[in-house]
């Protein structure tokens, strides 16, 4: 790769949903007058790279690079780019495109990931009909108004994780209204979970940490949970029942129970998704009839909640706890984060 | 019964979850100094009442007086009653008894239906044990505080949909925002979707009317409604694909299909459940976390909730549409409303 004048762009790629992944060459698509191009240096391993890899929401479109959780620079800029400079550190994430015209709704509401022109960082098409690739790989090209200066003193390899797990936590708390003195509930620790217990203990809440896993209590408590609870000791959970104002579920585990969860809501309490499920969720609509309680989704977030993620992390010291693995190591990762013992994010470093 | 001094009631009781109702008298508790008697003018038949009757959603307690849209006459009252005077005229609804204590997290946030000390119109106990009884009958005693006169000019016998239909309608309307150009579909159009209709027209919505009885098409337009879609129509029912803002459901059928109804939604969409399934609903919940969109329920509402019911209802001349029968009639409405064939709300009359 030359700096500058990139003509391929070697990263690694599933070649179908069962074999390794190994590296691969495209060649970008032009780079457009709105364009950067970024060389990567760091990029998390979320879950959801690994769904797509297995083509576990739907088949998937291979050659596929995944990634998108991308810490880089910037090495070259089109002409009408003017919110950035050359060697610029960014971070970029899943979202790299949308129309942002004034009569498209969701762009004009914020809400840009909505766009129906949307790209997302792989699995995905351009207006143009050209493919998206993501973030493990040595560079990518993007629209300049989704790469995202670092705030200053901002650790890049620690801004990684922030761009896709940070922003997908942080989004639905600052719309939902989350703030000091709620009670806020976290299901599952790991890359998300560990970050959602960060960011809602800067929000002044208090926090409750469950897991299957006891080993993660002294780290739950040390990030800012003021208990842990064992989904599975039932007596414990059972305390909880009609406490919370707010939920978090960063796992799509298929033994969730989403009636028992609801349980632990307090009326007019408001359960989140943050990782998805394959399957159809069941729950027992009487809990949220009867609590005025509503489950819902949230798909990371927009260019102002990237904005607003970054400069709260940065504010507030949030700081993901990671391991760094060299880029070619990326199967290794992969599978680390498929064994399920990751603490708590995985950071590819090229 | 002789008024201001009732040693028991008569009202028509379910004896089991089978039989036809019949008159059947009870004692009611002692008056307390907050307390009215209410001589009863007019009660609706609410799908709830039928349920409990059956004891659809759990064993009742028999024998059991349903009814909970209630219009009557102040005709006792206690010693520290301020509010109300003997012969005003009152609404009263599902909600009898909380505990109004200001360290009470519902009561002192105007939820006091979520009150652990809650009595409801039936199949509930009060604070000391008493059991409550409920609407299809001559009286009724209630705590001053969940009586509400009816604002001037209100016809008694159309205020009475407004205590339970009315108010279950408009109360998630006013809690989550609704507002003037949002789009707002309503599924079934029965007693609850009637007023859901008028009550988003009145806020400036687009009403979108959902229903599978083209019969009803005229009255949803004359309503307030700007559009009416037989749900079983696949060709219509996709043209409002991610389109609306809020759904409110008023039909707990087998047949809905949460997952396509939440592909009506636009992002950040809010589905409410305003009439309660008997078994646990399922759903896709990729279109909840793609699009942002949130499922909840509403259980009636609280004290302020019915004053603001009322009060708009007044200024914006909701009338619900009724069918007016003589109480001793209750077993032939009954089966009208199994029947399905109401337009929309009968009312009976002592």
């Amino acid at each position: 790769m030359v700096e500058g004048k990139i003509a391929s762009i070697e990263g690694w790629a599933a070649m179908d949903n069962k074999s390794p992944l190994k590296l691969w060459s495209y060649s970008p698509r032009p780079l457009g007058p709105s364009d950067v191009e970024v060389k990567i240096h760091f990029c998390g391993i979320c879950g959801s790279d690994i769904h797509a890899i297995d083509s576990g929401w739907g088949a998937s479109i291979y050659p596929l690079v995944t990634g998108h959780e991308i810490v880089g620079k910037v090495i070259t800029k089109g002409e009408n780019v003017s919110n950035l400079d050359i060697g610029d550190l960014v971070g970029v994430g899943g979202h790299l495109y949308a129309c942002h015209q004034n009569d498209c709704k969701p762009c004009s509401r914020g809400l840009d990931p909505h766009c129906p022109k949307s790209a997302f960082a792989y699995n995905s098409k351009y207006e143009d009909g050209s493919l998206s690739y993501g973030g493990f790989a040595e560079a990518i090209r993007v629209d300049s108004r989704h790469a995202f200066r670092l705030p200053e003193n901002m650790d890049p390899e620690l801004a990684a994780p922030l761009m896709c797990a940070g922003l997908t936590v942080f989004t639905p708390m600052v719309r939902k209204g989350v703030k000091k003195g709620n009670r806020v509930g976290v299901v599952g620790i790991g890359g998300l979970g560990h970050l959602a217990i960060q960011f809602a203990n800067a929000l002044g809440c208090e926090v409750i940490a469950l897991s299957t896993s006891d080993n993660k209590e002294e780290e739950c408590l040390k990030l800012g949970a003021s208990q842990f609870i064992n989904i599975k000791n039932q007596e414990e959970v059972a305390k909880i029942n009609k406490s919370l104002d707010y939920l978090f579920i960063t796992t799509n585990s298929k033994s969730n129970n989403y009636t028992q969860m609801a349980q632990w809501m307090t009326y007019e309490g408001t359960m989140c998704l943050l990782a998805l499920p394959e399957n159809n969720i069941e729950i027992n609509p009487g809990v949220l009839v009867f609590g005025s309680i509503y489950l819902g989704g949230s798909l990371i977030g927009g260019i102002e909640d990237v904005k607003k993620t970054l400069e709260f992390a940065a504010k507030h010291n949030i700081r993901p706890m990671i391991e760094k693995m060299p880029m070619k190591n990326i199967n290794e990762g992969i599978q680390r984060v498929r064994d399920g013992n990751v603490r708590y994010r995985i950071v590819l470093e090229n």
